[in-house]
């Protein structure tokens, strides 16, 4: 299969081209950017020298159209509705990893995102892509979930589908490495403050809400918001979060355990941890997979979820590779197999 | 004033040696450690060379309680019950920053810390010193608070004072740096397991939430327990809570800053940040400042409570200088009067 | 072709683990570790837990050889030498990550290593496995370079090996990250001791110096000594040499440019800089490769050459399977073709 | 004593501030910035909120001589070469911390910096401010170092002021934490490229590299040039840098540690490390001091000095207070009395 990348020199898409360099059913066949044209990304990549030879090409959807089967836009927000379209309509296999087709109501979208929606017909079209909880695995137009989005919504889903808790009572506590933000220096990425920090940037703003609460509802439709903040620690890659909820009735650890192992028994990269167990961010480093660790405390009622992924990862591209895949047939796992890097 | 420091090589004792030294009142008498006797500090600490000329000590409680006026106990948690004795016999002021005098209850006492409690009496004589909301001014024996349960009773006490929340509906998410763990390595302190990395080491069983739960219930008996779990985050020095509660009834988030503001008008250390105005865990950085945040969303009617300060200062060491100015009636921020070292 | 791997638990087996999953000829058929058995490596490991099947087993070499085609051992040095020697024996093909088969002279390990040297006729058998410098590439027992050394004589090959620059001339100054302490806690591996710092913890005295001048007088004799300090700085993997030497004549940055180019022209893992361009760390991290960069001060007469190299991969694990593979007459990139992890 | 700040937004004011809170003999009468106006600094800045009422004001000369004593310029360089005049000719004390004043040849200051030189009568007036070597103590226009310029020339001063050693070998392999940067986001300050990283980012190019030489010069003619590279380690401060020189004789460690110990005799914040000890970057964070290591290896006939500051401390505004109390007769001490910030 043949592959275009849009938005090749952010992370994402640098993400793209490290997973699918070990995928053994993809080539990359045009690399784009709208910083740059003509050169190659190991100009700007050290990291990428010797190994990538596609020069970084205009955007030509002709050209693209003829030469590749898949497209992935890893453009930010805003960018990518446009971009897309061509491809959408040409019945390519089109991955967007940013916002623009995630929210079904354009109104939600201009109103989190403060830009101009997609066409809703486009948005009608795409299939919200949380691998595990695909509700169309034929669709060929993915709306990859966000980072934030995915660890919440795989740390909720068991309880949720079942519609288990108090639909008042869920408080997510979010925390994203700093490469979340991107690749363009701004005062929240300098390293001097960032550093030996921890800033709480978006209390109940962060524009991954309105995705959560919208797959949310679809499992539950009591659940009337979630109350949930983001924070930055001082690590490159990694999102750890801490849900809060109160099941309606009380339940066991045991039970509990049971219900997310059940739940997760033939999701290949969602590992549920043992019990009295918590996963650490940096052992799912550089891999696709969700580690899950619970806790019921009967003094409070409350259950905890701990999820951990690499938000460039799960996160963005491997989930996206992962979406390719199920779209494809190709082996789930195929292009991710990695284990995570340790130490 | 005299002042001897016990368990003078621990990260507790060598900030105090630290704060003091800006101290225009206080002069140490002697510096005493069970590791290491006849050698200077600087031996062990490169960054002490040239400053302090005491040599570390046996323990001579007959010739401390000659030299000193007041007695530092920076053991560890275990020690300090026994270490302290003489001195408190012998009247001398005594503030201990161990975790054995902070519990009334000595059964519980035994139960969090899994050793023999302190004798009663002395429990009883013994201050809790939130410096804050100290009962007894004249106190001069001082258990000093651990870090957690500062930022903690910090962030919650004017909302829980005035008994305006739901009292099953705390949940308290924190995070510290790993000095708080002390200078012997472990695998939890490897540099190659922490860094670039986020754990969750303790799920409701840190031994800080029954002096928490003592606090608040001496303020609101109504409060029957504490969601509490904490995390390491990359950092050396710091706590970041996230406190999460519901009030009784919906508060604006006007009121609620008026509310903290005149809890706080006289007290030096806590700064109150503007609205939509969260603190970061540099801003107080080598100083004793404890900064809070605070957030009133109307859709789920949780009120969201960010709370930082320096573990090893306002956490420690600062805390108990405090303490001490408050009871030998120095000015309250003698020897704490440091701008956070930034960035 | 089944291998087993002997210090399973280490940071170096960790990642001979991690590579070998995506060999395509090679299957691990056993684990060993000293400190565990019949478990799992994923149970000390959560990072592993799904992917690793094998428990981790006693060391029965009558087992082991009949079980697999090579034994890579990965235990500290002054282990390795005697538990390598059955599969010597045996004939099996060994990989020994330690330094106790890399000098040829017993009495200069017995020196720079403080324990007892391997049997001289073992030394004698062992090939000295810097992979693109070795002498014999059929050699089944392999002597896998330390990672300071293959960093420093990955710099300084193409000049030393033509005689190009005055023998007294060789100063290094080495710096490292933190894993290559291994896993076990020390003060200088304790997070608060190393983070925001920097070290140099071994002045002329670091045992890589002995297998650095073993190589570099056999490409040139004259070579009398060479100065080489050894600092930490706080990452968890990488290692950034920086080499100054004196050329005999005067060169300029193109032929020094050129000299380096064409010495590893057909060295798929050496990468250099283009003029006026460094490696960093980063550059590499998680991948097999060394990045050189280069520069010639015709004020001071001084070239200074830049390599940097992952020390868990090319630095170790790497190059052991690069060694396996050149044995093998696999791909030389078989296991070892990932895009480094960036960012 | 009355002082004002002009650019006191930037790290190297922000430090000033920090420092002159503890001063004895000295108030900030006035804070000037170019970026802001009319506003507190901890409107930017919330560490200093609750501890600095001066707004931030325009820059008006006449008021400044009026309400001052002393005028700090923490500029970038290229700008104070302007701003300062007025306070120069007022006959006000006038310590400069950028790069404008430092050289006296002024071509050399254009080939370097890119930029138009400072008057050079000015130039001709301005005293090199390396407070432990200064020629004039009651000169009253300080040009302060560079951060690199004072450890690197601390570090070689008792050697090269007695012409000790081969004026062709120096070699200055300087590394810095990010914060030498500025406050700027850049790339090369942006979190996710630093961190996990070294970059060289200097070869022989650096601006602090003529200053490095006219002070040698001063002391040894005969020196031609020297070795100067620079690289960004990811740590928020300090300079950590490792010299290399060959002495013209034979020299003994304890010699060399005698001539160190006897040249900084009366230097209260220059300590020498014994014998086989070399100092930590973190030994001396948030202090004025300048630790240095020393090691003579007979092998290679190599002197290494390592020399350690805090770049935005002894480096910048600390220098410049030591400075100002040399040119005042305040005690050397008076604001830099600090124990430096450990763990």
């Amino acid at each position: 299969m043949k592959v275009s990348i849009i938005g090749a020199t952010g992370y994402g898409g640098l993400e793209l081209i490290r997973l699918l360099h070990q995928h053994s059913s993809v080539d990359i066949a045009t690399l784009h950017s709208f910083s740059a044209q003509s050169e190659t990304l190991a100009n700007f990549y050290p990291h990428l020298k010797g190994l990538e030879a596609s020069p970084l090409e205009k955007i030509n959807p002709a050209e693209i159209i003829e030469k590749s089967d898949t497209v992935f836009i890893a453009t930010p927000s805003g960018i990518a509705k446009d971009v897309a379209l061509p491809y959408i309509d040409a019945g390519l296999n089109v991955i967007d990893l940013s916002g623009d087709f995630r929210l079904k109501d354009n109104q939600l979208y201009e109103k989190w995102y403060g830009k101009k929606a997609a066409p809703e017909d486009y948005l009608a079209k795409a299939e919200y892509g949380l691998a595990e909880f695909r509700d169309n695995e034929l669709a060929t137009f993915i709306a990859n979930p966000g980072c934030y989005a995915t660890a919440t919504l795989l740390g909720l889903a068991p309880l949720v589908k079942k519609q288990l808790i108090d639909p008042t009572s869920i408080i997510v506590d979010a925390k994203s490495g700093i490469s979340g933000a991107g690749k363009v220096p701004s005062k929240s990425t300098h390293f001097t403050e960032t550093n030996e920090n921890m800033t709480l940037y978006k209390m109940n703003s962060h524009q991954h809400i309105p995705e959560i609460m919208q797959q949310l509802t679809k499992w539950d439709k009591s659940i009337p918001a979630i109350q949930f903040s983001t924070s930055l620690i001082p690590i490159t890659r990694g999102i750890f979060t801490t849900i809060y909820v109160k099941p309606k009735n009380p339940i066991t650890q045991q039970e509990l355990h049971q219900l997310y192992e059940s739940t997760y028994e033939h999701a290949s990269f969602v590992r549920i941890q043992a019990e009295n167990t918590y996963p650490t961010v940096k052992q799912v480093t550089a891999s696709n997979y969700c580690d899950i660790g619970l806790a019921y405390n009967e003094k409070t009622n409350v259950i905890t979820i701990v999820s951990v992924i690499d938000n460039l990862v799960k996160g963005a591209a491997g989930q996206a590779i992962q979406n390719l895949n199920i779209m494809a047939n190709f082996a789930e796992s195929d292009g991710l197999g990695f284990i995570p890097v340790y130490p």
